[in-house]
């Protein structure tokens, strides 16, 4: 084997219960084919990691120098972890939109390490490669979270416990849980996004929001919908950032209005997402926000379906 | 029937995972009988709640005035709901420590709600019950929480999602699941031990402890020991409230190197708690955590054993 692809799914951070700690792996289409991004990993004969092909984005969007791509820079990271001083060039192939709150940097990252991984029999777990795609998304953002890498990697619904030693818990997944996602085209800097979070909170929010993600975890865990729902609620970070998005308070009102479960930011936006406990009502759901969206001019992207809890897995 | 009589058992609120909203029972022994409070109901000819004898504490050391009495002003709030004219006599046995931070005022109100609904034929929900015991703990401590009141009722471990609604979620205990709590004959008052809780937290911390819950609790759904003892962590009230107890630190770890799962404050104190997974651990930490109070020359009381499923029941 010389040559082995990698497919990672995008993702969802957040989701109002769980700043900077849940996130969850989409099973979506688009463009006729699933959504997140494939890269294939191959050997050369120059050391080092190269990026040869960048398809599915305009030219020149994304970097092709090694030190700043996600996908080079968390392969990099890998190979001087393991010491390999052997050459790598990775071709990626996105089917997602760039920017959008749906973990592109994390797909082309997480996609990228597991091929190499399996290439080199370096025969590192799932949550083994998450550190090194971690410094992927550092590269794209600033900040190594692993709220879109993990699910990317995982699949499923994930908890980020804790980053000093970096520790995952997967949650169950209810067969009855659907999620829509709205992308407005409209442009969010996450790095911007993140300053608009203010640094302290009041504690009476700090313990609301942990009776949110208590709520959130004991519903997914009893399949109680009631429960998932009543948590899907966010006192730290969508407060500041929803100003950012135009008419976002309509557009969740849309959702619930529609039977939604709940609805909030995707990450740090633009993207909004919603639960619902049938594809039906992540149908309508879709539909309903897309139409406040539309009413103000803006173009917008709708995607619903199940959660991934395959999460990053071979193509060939 | 003119005369009824429940038991409500000790709890431990907080638990370090979960300030102000979790809660368990203790299904405990003290003087050979159940840690907790039994309250008697009788129906009177004079209208009005009152207090008949309170036994098991020193004389004046709890109100009688039925205004005062955490007991008769839950059972006050419940026959106002109900428009309940008649007369009520309330008979308090308590059988634990009073301002141990084990839920002493929470008992008392707990056992005198549950006998006069059975009594009176009310037919209310341990659930419905909630809120009138809640308001002995206003009397209490001028504070309607209801962290400990819920497990008195209810058994078991809980959460206060909200408290506007009401809405408590009743987690799983695991079988293999054993508590220890220390209490340390010192004084500490409820309202000064919230005081010192700052009012803000930083948003870092916050998240930390929404992960430190998140894991606590998966660590029930899942039996899952390690995901339990990860979660025993506070850094909202415990680092402010530790300074009263003296040596609280040591005393933590001395509960850990025992083997206990983690420790820390119950409710705001002076008692602390340990979790363990077997009920040899459970003893050696009690023990252990006795010596490093008889150092400092602290008298105290241990007690271990398992978590109370059944909460508030019926005596005769």
């Amino acid at each position: 084997m010389d040559k082995i692809c990698y497919f990672a799914p995008a993702t969802s951070a957040n989701l109002s219960a769980g700043y900077d700690l849940l996130g969850l792996a989409l099973n979506f289409e688009y463009h006729s084919k699933a959504l997140g991004d494939k890269v294939t990993v191959s050997k050369a004969s120059e050391p080092g990691v190269q990026i040869g092909q960048i398809m599915g984005v305009p030219k020149d969007a994304l970097p092709f120098s090694p030190d700043k791509n996600t996908a080079s820079v968390a392969v990099k990271a890998l190979l001087d972890h393991v010491q390999y001083s052997g050459g790598i060039v990775l071709d990626i192939e996105k089917n997602m939109p760039l920017c959008s709150g749906m973990g592109s940097s994390a797909a082309s990252a997480a996609a990228a390490v597991v091929a190499t991984n399996h290439l080199l029999d370096l025969n590192l777990s799932k949550k083994q490669l998450i550190p090194f795609a971690m410094q992927g998304e550092k590269a794209a953002s600033g900040n190594a979270h692993a709220d879109n890498v993990a699910p990317a990697l995982l699949g499923g619904i994930v908890v980020i416990r804790s980053y000093f030693p970096l520790d995952i818990i997967r949650l169950p997944v209810p067969d009855n849980l659907y999620i829509s996602i709205i992308h407005p085209n409209i442009e969010i800097n996450t790095a911007q996004a993140r300053s608009l979070v203010p640094p302290q909170i009041s504690v009476a929010h700090c313990t609301q929001q942990m009776g949110n993600i208590a709520s959130f975890i004991s519903g997914l865990f009893l399949n109680d919908m009631k429960l998932v729902s009543q948590g899907i609620e966010d006192w730290i970070a969508e407060p500041y950032r929803a100003i950012s998005i135009p008419g976002f308070s309509l557009v969740k009102q849309a959702a619930i209005e529609a039977g939604a479960l709940g609805a909030g930011l995707s990450g740090s936006g633009p993207s909004m997402f919603a639960f619902s406990d049938s594809i039906e009502v992540a149908q309508k759901s879709a539909l309903k926000m897309s139409k406040v969206f539309e009413r103000q001019h803006i173009s917008n992207h709708v995607y619903y379906g199940k959660i991934s809890t395959q999460g990053a897995h071979q193509i060939f």
